[in-house]
C-alpha cells in the first residue's frame, strides 16, 4: 500500500460482511496478501471479502474484452476480492453494501445507478424503505441434479445464476441438516463444484434456506443462492409466484423473477469507518 | 450510547482481539447488548471482548470494597467485557492491547505505568523491542487433577492464576487433540469449571500449548493459560527455569515466574481506528 492514511469502512448485508476500501484514484495497490490480512478475523479487521471502490475514470484501458470504462453508465467500479485474496466477479450481498457506502458518502446520485463489476454493469436501486435492490441477471434452470449430504441423497435442480447451484427442496426443519462438510456433487454435472441450497417452502411466496458455498462452507447468506432457491421454488410452483420472501440465517431477502432477469432486494448496513493503523499496514 | 460520534479502535494480542472504546469521562453508558453487538463478527466489528478506557478520576466512588479511584497509582481504568456482554475482571492479552492504545495516544507516560482493573492495579511495562509486559499476579499450584478429553483421561496440575486452570503435560503433537467439545472436569476440583491447557515442553525453557477456555471454547491465546502452563512446566522442571517461551496458536509469549508473582510479555497491535456509524449505533 502506498498511502500512510488508508481509509476503510466495515459493513454487512444479511451478515455477509465486507471491508470497503475507498480508492477513487486507483492508487492503493491492493495485494492478495493485504486482502487476506484485512479479512483475518483475529489479526485484521475481519470480513468475508474486500470491496475496493474505484472511479471508472481512473481505470486503465487495456483494450481487452471486459474492460470497464468511464462512460459505460457507471461512475464506480467494485473491485471485489474474496477473503483469501482471490479476485471475484460479483457478489449480490457485497454490491448492496458497496452501494450503501456510495450513497452515504454522496458519491452517486440515487435512487437508481449502475455499478461496474467484473461481470458488467449492474443496476442498483435504493428502495423507499432503505433496502437496496440489485439486478442479478437471469436465473437459468438447467435440469435435475443431486447432492449427497451426511450419507443421504438430496434431489434438486441445477440452476445457473452466473455461477453454478443445486437447489434441493426439503420437507424437514432446516436446523437438522449438517452442512459442516461439503455436499457431494456429481462432477459430470458440476465440473467446477457448486453451491448447494437446502430450500424449505413455507408459503405461496415464501421460503427458508441454508447454503453451502463452494470454497467457503456454510455461510449466513448468499445472494446468488437466494436467487437460485427462489427460481427452484418458482419452477415447482408454476409461473404465478414471481416475488419470493427468502429467509437466510443472516436475515431476510426478497427475490423478484421475470422472464429476462432476477432482482435481489435486502438490507445493507455500514457498521463503522476509520483509518488503518500505519504500523499494522507496514507490519 | 449517548454520543453520536463514538470512537473505537480494534487491536489484538497474539490474536486475542478486542474493540477499544475510549471513554475518558465515563459517559458512554456501555450496555451488555451493545457490547455483544460490537463483538458480533458478522453484524458488528467483531472481537473477543471490549476494552473501555475510562479515566480513574471520572469513576464514581461508591464506598464499596473494590472501588477504583484516582490517586491509586493508575490514571486509566480498563473496563473489560466479554463478547457476550458480561463483565470480567482482567485479561492478560487485553491489558497489553489496552496499554498499547494508551501509549500510542500518549495518554500515559511510559515505559512503566499502572492500569486499574476490577482485580486491582496491574503494572505494565513497555519493553525496548516494543513488546509489553504485565504483572499477572502469582500462579499457585494447588495439586493434581484430571480432564477427560475425547474419551481419554489427561492428568495435570490444578493451578490458580486468579482463575482456575488445569495444565496437562502431553507428549503427542498438539495438533492431534480435539478441543471442539469442553474437556470433562471433576466438579469437586472445579466447582465453577475451569480452563484446560495441553502443554508440550519442547526445550529447557520452551513449551507449546493449546487451551480450552471456560465459556469460550478453544481460543488462539489465553494470557492466564500461558502463565499456568509455564507454572506447570516449572513445577516439573524444578526452580531452575523461571523464564518460559510459550508458543500459542496465535503467536509467541514469554512468562517470567518469581516467588511473588508472574509476568507475561508479548506483542500488542492496533489494527485500525475510527468511528462507529450513527445509524448502526441506533439500529
Amino acid at each position: 500500500m502506498r498511502s500512510a492514511h488508508v481509509q476503510f469502512a466495515k459493513g454487512h448485508g444479511t451478515e455477509n460482511d465486507f471491508v470497503i476500501l475507498p480508492d477513487p484514484e486507483n492508487k492503493l495497490g491492493l495485494t492478495a496478501a493485504l486482502t487476506a490480512r484485512l479479512c483475518d478475523r483475529r489479526a485484521g479487521i475481519g470480513a468475508d471479502g474486500v470491496l475496493r471502490a474505484v472511479r471508472t475514470a481512473a481505470l486503465p484501458v487495456t483494450g481487452r474484452p471486459g474492460d470497464v470504462r468511464a462512460g459505460d453508465g457507471a461512475g464506480w467500479f467494485m473491485d471485489y476480492r474474496n477473503a483469501d485474496g482471490s479476485v471475484a466477479e460479483m457478489c449480490g450481498n457485497g454490491i448492496r453494501v458497496f452501494a450503501r457506502y456510495l450513497l452515504e458518502h454522496q458519491l452517486v446520485s440515487g435512487p437508481a445507478f449502475g455499478v461496474a463489476t467484473r461481470s458488467g454493469v449492474r443496476q442498483v436501486r435504493a428502495e423507499p424503505d432503505g433496502q437496496l435492490t440489485v439486478d442479478m441477471g437471469p436465473a437459468t434452470v438447467l435440469g435435475p441434479g443431486q447432492a449427497v449430504l451426511d450419507g443421504a441423497v438430496h434431489r434438486g435442480l441445477r440452476i445457473s445464476v452466473g455461477n453454478p447451484h443445486l437447489a434441493c427442496p426439503v420437507d424437514d426443519e432446516l436446523g437438522k441438516f449438517d452442512l459442516t462438510t461439503p455436499p457431494g456433487l456429481d462432477p459430470a454435472d458440476f465440473p467446477d463444484g457448486g453451491n448447494v441450497e437446502l430450500v424449505r417452502v413455507s408459503g405461496p411466496a415464501a421460503l427458508s434456506m441454508r447454503v453451502h458455498e463452494r470454497g467457503s462452507g456454510e455461510t449466513r447468506s448468499c445472494g446468488t443462492g437466494a436467487v437460485a432457491a427462489a427460481a427452484a421454488a418458482q419452477h415447482a410452483a408454476g409461473p404465478a409466484a414471481s416475488r419470493w420472501q427468502v429467509t437466510v440465517p443472516g436475515g431476510q431477502l426478497t427475490v423478484t423473477l421475470d422472464a429476462a432477469t432476477s432482482w435481489l432486494t435486502g438490507p445493507a448496513v455500514i457498521v463503522a469507518e476509520g483509518q488503518l493503523d500505519a504500523g499494522w499496514l507496514s507490519g
